[in-house]
């Protein structure tokens, strides 16, 4: 029962065997760092993006539930280390030395990693992992959290942009269009994290405790030889959960066919709970069949809509008057169509050598400001208004004093500043693993429970904040001392002296 | 050792279950069919989709190998019908009725299915995958068959892109901006059927034995002093295998330093492979590497280029004059970053009833034309000019005669015909399963082998149609009758008569 990549048999959630799900240099460089006699020296890493995806406002934290399965699953199997045993080198000889392997087999992780919980707000800069501890298990973790983090970050952050359009529950269906199936199904849980009612994904559903939901396909209607017998059929098999689908042919007929339907159902003591339509002009379309509907006096069946919908599409079609009971979105939810990836990333902050209490600040430095990486081993202080609303958020270094004034600094512009000091605030990293062991109760790994923090967190927001397009930016900023730390840093760095 | 989508701890690959991985409606119709006594009629499905991803010409067929794994792995275990048997209707009751879940309990699938090996060209309006057997059957099948084929195809097409480009190899190293654990594995696997030399991930390596390569990342010189240091560290420890980053700091002082590293490797009888540059103008920096080295005498280190990569970005570098000798590429390709999804649908073509011999077409109308799906049991004939290119495809169905002119009609428009009647000419589809257990050979399962497909196929189209922009449309056409019985169909269900 071991290994596998998010899917289980039984009850239990198997044991991960995650440690080969990376890229070939973290290996190699864990060798490097083995043969450096590098093993104890300490680092910091953070997890940060630079731009908040789809020109949105706000992203939602989400991926850290399956990180903690991978730091729990970590390990190398003996067939793992024979695959990497017999990797050659592109210039003669063998990849890896067989001491090394030999280290690699009985390695066991010992850091240790905090995270803002998933469902978080989150915004440009701020870290939202930080892993500590030795630079070379930092490293061979970096891989797979940036590719759990980043993606289910997008997906929950895309999930939660299309629930404030829908403001009625929306039913994720987009497997069948999903990168992978693996992919699909944290892509389901992440939807449900950023406010999706369901899913139409029945093992992400098992997995995950996730609720579930479905109507009938095109197929059903063809695979009779009408479609009124197909309806009838239908609802005599489900009268308890019957939506009929009225596009196989023709709408308008297809919505008579559901209205005699509906009847036939109110007359047996049945209700139709609704209709779809997946094809056509969807606010037209709605407006016409609750017409159609109300005349006949199915007043309490409900109109749900799909084929293609977004967040912009969805806030188009009620802007147009439709009155829609639930929505279905599937592959520009579930693949996160218009911004496919969230371009998060992992980087060395600070090391510390054997022995040493103190930690030494590291930097990246670049052409551009904006692509300065952060010094230090940092967290974010939250500050709130007195009426719950958000202030803004300070990046500051956990090892340093705090300016008393709250002083914040854009990092990317020192001409904006903001001083939250007599504000309240939070402190957002929390413990997801020590000395190498999840520390998440099963509350912090539930899905259900992230998607209760982003509904408080969305409220948090201003709506300026939360809008579509052109959202009214949240104050992010380093605090005061730690600007001044980076940008000696980076003029040292470059050589040059003296410009901060 | 049983359930897992994508991974494997042993040598074997363990037994798969991918029966849940589906979306909920096909189990609630799924019931419907059992409830309405269909359990024996036959139906033919068709996966196909209806335009060519990323603007290009062509398709790279991928995907059937997981395909084939999913058939061979299908059943209901315990646990997940005790999962189902939970769920409730949300009118109240439980969804699922006990005596159906018995039913799933002893489902062993009896299906055929007939797909294109993977590495073929497809084009719009062809079959890749066709299953016929039990309706329900055929739909249980549907969303996983759509998942994994509609996402290999897309990555394998984009890197076939990105290697026509290039011109050079390409190493895929997406894993980290990758959509979730599963679907990096299958993405890596579909890079190297569309072209890659080799990928960063060691799991889809170590999975589906593909070649993987690496260099070292930014952090790598972080954790030593100085770039020099790093550098001469690593060329120690890799001497075989020894790319040194450059830009870390600055890009110019990088390679300098990676000279003076060479020049010590030179003296030492090894030898420096490369430099990878990482960000910046790439295609300068690339020149002005070119030169920096040559000056040196280093005329036998390579360059490598990364960054954000896609086809665009590398022909316009090697447009530049920029002598790369391989490419690393990302985000771009791992998720297919300009169209994250292919379209691709499984439309039901016809039906047969116990004891017939005879299919009965079957067809889904539409307010567009291009929208109609295809009536009856589907090959495609492949015509061959003398000169080895492709002359174009013809969609006919293997229960009716094909007409002895070989014309083949646009699906969308009678206007556009051709005649191919004199070429030769192959079928495309063949056998995946039969009687509901996989026929593939292990080299029919090969990556490296359906690479080969994909190379020579690649040879077999002109020029023109293998452009990045704007190519020349490659012919498909339905067979002559098959036209004429579509529209007769179309027009009998919308009522209307005598169109054509």
């Amino acid at each position: 029962m071991e290994s596998s990549i998010g899917a289980t048999e039984g009850q239990e959630r198997p044991t991960l065997a995650y440690a080969l799900l990376t890229d070939l240099y973290q290996l190699t460089m864990a060798q490097g760092y083995w043969a450096c006699d590098k093993l104890d020296e300490e680092a910091c890493f953070h997890m940060f993006f630079r731009e908040t995806p789809f020109k949105g406002g706000f992203a939602v934290a989400c991926g850290t539930s399956q990180l903690a399965e991978m730091i729990d699953g970590f390990h190398f199997s003996e067939d793992d280390l024979a695959y990497l045993g017999g990797l050659d080198a592109p210039g003669g000889g063998k990849l890896f030395d067989p001491a090394f392997l030999d280290y690699l087999r009985d390695l066991r992780l010992s850091v240790d990693v905090d995270a803002v919980p998933e469902g978080t707000m989150v915004f440009p800069m701020e870290p939202i992992v930080r892993v500590t501890g030795p630079i070379m298990q930092c490293q061979l973790l970096e891989t797979a959290l940036l590719n759990c983090v980043n993606f289910q970050t997008l997906i929950a952050t895309k999930a939660a942009r299309v629930c404030l359009a829908a403001q009625a529950p929306v039913a994720e269906f987009g497997l069948r269009r999903a990168q992978g199936a693996g992919g699909s199904l944290w892509a389901s849980r992440a939807s449900i994290v950023g406010g999706c009612a369901s899913t139409s994904n029945v093992m992400a559903g098992k997995m995950f405790d996730l609720p579930v939901s479905g109507t009938h396909a095109h197929s059903w209607v063809m695979a009779f030889d009408d479609e009124l017998t197909a309806f009838r059929e239908y609802a005599r098999i489900f009268p308890k959960n019957c939506v009929l689908l009225v596009d196989t042919y023709d709408v308008k007929q297809g919505i008579e066919n559901a209205i005699t339907v509906g009847l036939e159902m109110r007359a047996a003591g049945e209700r139709l709970s609704g209709i779809r339509i997946d094809s056509g002009d969807l606010a037209w379309l709605a407006r016409y069949a609750r017409e159609r509907l109300d005349a006949a006096g199915l007043t309490d069946c409900g109109i749900v809509l799909s084929n293609d919908l977004d967040e912009h599409t969805i806030a188009s079609i009620r802007a147009q008057g439709a009155q829609v009971s639930s929505w279905g979105v599937g592959t520009k939810l579930a693949c996160a169509y218009d911004q496919p990836s969230l371009g998060g990333v992992y980087k060395l902050s600070a090391t510390r050598m054997p022995g040493d209490e103190r930690w030494t600040g590291r930097l990246k430095v670049s052409e551009q400001s904006a692509k300065l990486t952060l010094p230090g081993v940092l967290d974010v202080r939250r500050y709130v208004w007195g009426d719950g609303k958000l202030a803004g958020d300070m990046v500051f270094d956990v090892n340093e004093p705090v300016n008393a004034e709250g002083v914040i600094i854009d990092p990317a512009d020192i001409l904006r500043q903001k001083r939250l000091g007599e504000l309240s605030y939070r402190t957002l990293l929390a413990p997801l693993a020590r000395d190498g062991a999840s520390v998440l109760s099963a509350e912090e790994r539930s899905a259900t429970s992230a998607r209760e923090r982003t509904m408080a967190g969305l409220e948090e927001l201003d709506e300026s904040q939360k809008r579509l397009l052109n959202p009214h930016s949240y104050p992010v900023g380093l605090e005061e001392g730690l600007w001044h730390r980076r940008a000696r840093m980076a003029s040292d760095l470059r050589g040059c002296r003296g410009v901060v």
